[in-house]
């Protein structure tokens, strides 16, 4: 946690409250704050703030906003990844945030297993987005969708996507183009499921305006792949 | 499992057998493999094979080999990382050894807790090691060592490890030189642990012999720190 994201109702008056238990927890025995200390503060989808601690307890923090910070510019990236188990979810969801991803979108393929639309995972997302959030020193919340079935998101939601200044890539062990690197323009972004796509969804991914490229030739799970994607296409950011 | 690793005595016949519960447990309800099916398999330290499948129970898998494949290289790269919580542990050696970081080293550091070098992950690096190859298709380790004391390490084994075709980068936060990227040269890549490097191990780092470069305002957490900057680096691999 770099910095405490708060609500704006939480940041009305002059004296800011902090009263969640997982952030007095965090800033009680992790960081064992105390009056006087500087705390960076986040207005979620706001701004961000120095702020000055002006009382401690175990149920509450008390905050005087001093100066206002910048909040980190986002990636000009959607990335569409398609549903993992549970336990990945929540950390690719944290990662992608945290990295600065500007729109994630979930989607069905024929190796996610179906149940994993049934996790009560799923209705964490903005929880999870705020740890991410959290981590970086962001305020934003990128936007999540959700996409159930394959082609149909295929068909009619991704060629809207993709433009000449947007071109739209997807993670595939076989094929020889390279993953572009040190990008300066927007993209979208395809991670398949574990086991990876199967031929007749690449083939419909580049019938539809994708381009097939390849990560090289060791196979990362979709957790790894996505930061690994992402510091090589922006590493101008 | 993208491969699957056998010791080198599993193959010393003409079939080769397979019997490590994990591996069988794998093989039979992950992938359902059947007789006739090919399967890759690496040879620990050794050669990459496709093989074919002649027998299944439930307690071994028979194999013959059909042809040697080729094993993926490595990234030229010595990853130091500050020893992480245990639970992160596992995850950072699979991952490092996945994108086929050469050499790791495991190092102290004032924000890193001491108990974590008492932790039981620690015995269990091999077979990280062993999932990381079997994820990625390699079948060559990396080495790891462990530097539990960081001043000794910095002195007088991390510049032995520097010179001009392989410079020493720390990812640090707080500096205007930035990470570079898409490199054709060996480096070696230090990150520090959650919370950060403290201005004094910082300052030795620098003075013996590292740049101190950053990855923009976002703070990543070490697991997410490692993908993101092996991509930019190695982005022409």
């Amino acid at each position: 946690m770099n910095i405490v994201l708060l609500d704006s109702r939480q940041t009305q008056s002059d004296i800011w409250k902090i009263s969640s238990d997982r952030q007095i927890a965090h800033l009680n025995s992790h960081l064992a704050v105390k009056v006087g200390d500087t705390l960076k503060v986040g207005i979620r989808d706001g701004d961000r703030y120095l702020t000055e601690i002006i009382a401690v307890s175990e149920r509450e923090v008390l905050l005087r906003p001093i100066q206002k910070e910048a909040v980190p510019a986002k990636l000009p990236v959607t990335l569409i990844v398609a549903l993992p188990r549970p336990k990945v979810l929540r950390r690719i969801i944290m990662d992608a945030v945290t990295m600065g991803v500007q729109h994630i979108r979930l989607i069905h393929s024929y190796r996610v297993d179906k149940s994993y639309w049934q996790t009560p995972f799923l209705q964490q997302l903005e929880h999870y987005m705020t740890l991410g959030l959290e981590q970086a020193g962001d305020t934003i919340a990128p936007k999540i969708e959700l996409h159930k079935r394959f082609k149909p998101f295929v068909e009619d939601v991704l060629p809207q996507l993709i433009d000449e200044h947007c071109p739209a890539y997807v993670a595939h062990p076989y094929t020889e183009q390279k993953m572009p690197f040190a990008i300066e323009h927007a993209c979208t972004v395809i991670i398949g499921p574990e086991g990876g796509f199967i031929p007749y969804e690449i083939d419909l991914l580049i019938k539809n305006g994708c381009q097939a490229v390849s990560l090289g030739n060791r196979i990362l799970r979709t957790e790894t792949a996505i930061p690994y994607v992402l510091g090589r296409l922006f590493s101008t950011c």
